[in-house]
């Protein structure tokens, strides 16, 4: 079935995962949605928080709404603001971070395969 | 490798397909980017502008970046705006469309699978 939701309008739900900090998300269109191939999540850091630093065999794509942050990838930080858009590859170490004297969220969507390269659902998707 | 790239940088070109009027896309991340699953593309439709109306094999997820509007699905037009996130199953009928006297584009983004349902490549992934 087609979907209209709006990112500002959904309730968003604390990231509980080792390493995460002052993060929320929520699912805008998944795997619940039958949606066959990959997932449209939204995310809120807020100032001073972050995502965990790690990897895992599915990549991301992902675009900055709002606010401002920084992401490590290939080994360094970046800054990364409104209207980016970032490839994050298979097996590549990235984490988002947010400046603890940031006036504002850092707000991102990030697009995941809804199955993990050898089988099983990824996790939020 | 990882990517970093700006929507408001990215070179848009002239979407040329019959039943398109006012449409540019630039793909943020595709398949020349390596991307393996999907391929996320940036659409900007000018006021009195619109997409073609068609239903594909494979499903859209959209996210409204900018403007304001209206979107053909399930045999209606809603209006759409900052903030949406759309759903659009494979092979339902779609078009995206802005009125003659929008004061502004309509900016969205749009992901697609890079290979479609029977195989190939899906265009513009």
């Amino acid at each position: 079935m087609a979907l209209i939701r709006n990112i500002h309008e959904e309730t968003m739900n604390e990231v509980n995962m080792p390493g995460v900090s002052g993060a929320k998300m929520a699912i805008m269109v998944g795997r619940e949605d039958k949606a066959p191939n990959f997932a449209l999540r939204s995310f809120e850091v807020v100032a001073g928080g972050h995502t965990p630093k790690h990897s895992h065999d599915y990549e991301h794509e992902v675009y900055v709404v709002a606010g401002n942050g920084q992401v490590l990838l290939e080994g360094k930080m970046h800054d990364i603001r409104e209207g980016d858009v970032l490839y994050v590859p298979a097996n590549e170490e990235h984490q988002f971070t947010v400046d603890a004297d940031s006036g504002e969220s850092l707000r991102f969507l990030c697009v995941v395969p809804v199955e993990q390269n050898c089988g099983g659902p990824v996790p939020g998707s």
